[in-house]
């Protein structure tokens, strides 16, 4: 089963005094997702914003989904918050919580697609138990919580490695890669096997970012 | 000595899809200040926004100094993000750093303005040592890190004792209010010994913004 | 203003195995509370009992006030758990909570009385902004979450200390005292100004423990 | 190998005022071991109780096996605490201690069984260097720390995996399973490997506990 | 009462790789006392050395009183282990203990001296519930925890403060300085009511260690 | 690929009075590495030194590779510590970060090699997606922090099937092992693919440590 390409564009790379002009400017030019980096500075050591902005975004008239990344340690209170507001599929990490499989029900009991971000280091089999519950795995491809990173190039073999364990599954889970992602390598992502591409300064920091995102749509077409 | 009355509208009530309009309106309507409240989730139980909206203020031509409340644990690393920002006045809270004296260095250094937040339970005597440290005490009236809390009316003899303690030190300290202060109370708190004010629905609920302000201003005249 | 003289027996010399009979006894021998001594091996080096013993004994038709001491970290969830429960006055120690007004208000909020504890080596200036919110001091003449301490001397002149500040305050506020209390000196620590006496080993060790219960309130007479 | 089917009532759902007679009915109806189930508020959310509960139902004459699951965190104290009170066979989480080696050669080293608790999200892998060492691994079947929940069907899948992998490894270890086991789903549990059977409202909230386990046995026979 | 000055050089300043002569060295030149700063990475960003260095010191023959510092959370196992491994007075931070008290009654249980350190920021109020238990108090004349500080010269006046409260409580009580202690300001510190001068640089980086001993034993006389 | 045999005598044996002469002394009798065992008293119980030591020997002259096992959490700001104090190799334990990738990292980009320490119930895989990160996998034959254990038999067998892993993986990755190594083992332990063999008291407290060494190299040869 093939799923359609989605571009998640990350907020963290807006001008955060004009945001909801931000937003709609990348979502006009093709994007479908808005993509949220919340940092608490415990879990990375940033703090970036909570689920005000979220609310801010759903008054404002955007109803694209909002992908929401908790780098929060603990999650719970966060994933609650953040489903109130109006996010539309919440991902979480592993390391950040001691009881998975309960923080990943509350996201399903909220009405939320639930993800896991498995980071550079994390291996796959932290999955095992809860591929049933899952929509999404975001690799990351940098480390979480800090800006201007390199794309790890070992996260292509972990995506084909990660595309093999979800397709042996039977489940129909995406996969999201985050970090160092931009026009130049989506489409080599895309061919380990990932269909959501979170970009952030590939996009906002952009001169001309219709066209930047049409040359990515076209890189992956 | 009297210091001038100060505004500073706390954003934490602005609508964040158009923050430098929002910040651009109250203070062409007379607030000098603007306040920032810093949640983490780990101090208080609310995460609301960090250093980004700092810069992104200031990189919008918002010139007004720009007054941040951390409401923070542990605070060392978000003063050194705070007045790269472009930060101000930093104020802290005692409970969340082991050292106070080192914290607020930290600011000085920075070049910054340093405050010291007191928590409606939190005795004046906590000053004791730092006060030849300080700009500004800002006396919590209410719980810091949950919205649509009433001003604690045993707040007002605290800024009395408050008033009376600095000015016997000699030490020019603003005291600042921050919890449930509007246009009806804010003269009675000024008469207390406050001079600086921060009002966040008071200013930004207002149908009126401009007319709230001068209202305020009256007020305090 | 006198308060009359309260017996609150510390459940936790009791019997666990036939608790309902032992607090029955104790009740009817002329003791006027029941105290919990709540530990969370994260406050105190000791792990002892939550809530649903309050709520077993209330439904054991218990309906003597439940005198609830949280030696927890953090507190705000036992708190609400306790009222839950049936407790009646909840005591909280200033250094296991950052937000000790708030803390306090969940209390009162939830109709129960509420309480400070102070340690051995906690100074009394910590009440100086909650006088007016509570109903009970409870001073720790022994360190929390240990048995078989000796009353500590020094308590008395505290004791003493404390009657004068709330005296002077107006409040009509409990003094409690936990720690080595017995037959033998609740006399002297009543004449220091304390009305509230905690007794475990004093009164459920004792051979006939309605004749020490009736000793001790002829000693106290 | 086959183990003989052991019943492992929770005690979290006795009458805590008669808690003797409560253990007493259940063991005399054919129950085999007692189950302890120890929240500190930290590793889970709620605080049940400590090692004085153990203590006070060996003084009680309570003879058969304490079965210590300790949800908490640090657990090397509380090891500690219940190996002295009388505890047979005590489970941990390994996401509650650094050193899961040395915390089950702690248990070990007291004369005790040990027990691995697998929350239902933590993948079977975290057993492969402990094998060894273990006499039981409690497979959750809900998430631990609160009540009410429904038996999670993809335990059914984990406990094959796990015996598999159990009786591969030669080792005779125990799999109990906990969370939301009654009459009903038993002989199912039974059929994939499990041969140790906690339940808490099942049996103590039977109108006839002697007819319900009566009936549990028979289902397993 | 006047007590006799003591020199109590830090041997954070010493050579590590032959620590016994160094510390032998200073000790002839007329040093009393050996001080042990002792950070644990967690109160202080630093790690510094356990009481391993101690006990080796002790066995090297060294029989001067050994002065630890502890800049370490939580404190209470350290205490255990200085004490078993030869200290002769254990200092402890107020903030790195909820049981103030019970950290100094482990200090004196173990036949120690006990003393409290103050930050520049901690009013001298901790103080007031444990002035019978201790024997010093080290005021910090820097932040603790990082090298290269100058003495905070508000410390003077907190030194005189600090002595009138010790004399008016008549216990025999010794203040320690430590910070920025050198042979020009010692002299100075003394008339302020301090008694035992911690040391590091000023006796360490001396040309002329001996010397330098000499010229502030001199300053003092 | 076979490396060659390195002995690495850890300094926690050492006489702390006269450690450059202990170090030289080993250095001379044959060793080739220093090996550092860092402790925090928080990811292990016991304060063992910091990088000053490590600073210290290179002072004096000692030119061998330092080893450093930090078992510290958190690691990064002790990795940066001491790769500038000189440290050479660097091994950290997965279970004291949360972003393990970011901490080798640290190491790598620092200049230093890098090692990951393996738990004795911590399993190997763990490394699935650090491996071309790593210059060394410490395994762990006994539970770190505490002197005076037994080598655990199992640890034989571990090492077998992480040699296999590395073999494998064609990356070279040296093996260290630690923990209750000695003269008599360590032949048995190269030939399950171990070539780093970290030993403290087995060189330390021989009589003779210089025939001690030679003894071990000629069982290895």
């Amino acid at each position: 089963m093939k799923n359609e390409f989605i571009l998640s564009p990350s907020i963290l790379s807006a001008d955060f005094a004009k945001l909801g002009d931000e937003v709609n400017e990348v979502l006009s030019a093709g994007c479908q997702w808005v993509h949220f980096d919340v940092m608490d500075n415990h879990y990375v050591p940033n703090l970036s914003f909570g689920s005000m902005i979220c609310k801010a975004l759903k008054d404002h008239g955007i109803d694209a989904p909002i992908d929401v990344h908790l780098m929060v340690e603990p999650v719970d209170s966060m994933i609650e918050q953040f489903s109130k507001a109006g996010a539309d599929l919440i991902t979480i990490h592993p390391e950040a919580t001691k009881h998975l499989h309960r923080s990943l029900s509350l996201i399903k009991d909220a009405g939320c697609k639930a993800g896991i971000a498995l980071n550079p280091g994390t291996p796959i089999e932290v999955l095992d138990e809860v591929l049933p519950m899952i929509d999404l795995v975001l690799v990351m491809s940098v480390n979480p919580g800090f800006g201007g990173q390199a794309f790890i190039p070992a996260s292509l073999d972990k995506i084909k490695r990660l595309r093999a364990k979800i397709d042996a599954s039977g489940y129909n889970i995406r996969i999201s890669v985050d970090g160092g992602v931009n026009q130049d390598n989506v489409r080599e992502i895309a061919d380990c096997g990932a269909d959501t591409f979170v970009m952030g300064s590939a996009i906002f920091n952009a001169e001309n970012r219709a066209a930047r995102v049409a040359q990515i749509i076209a890189n992956l077409s």
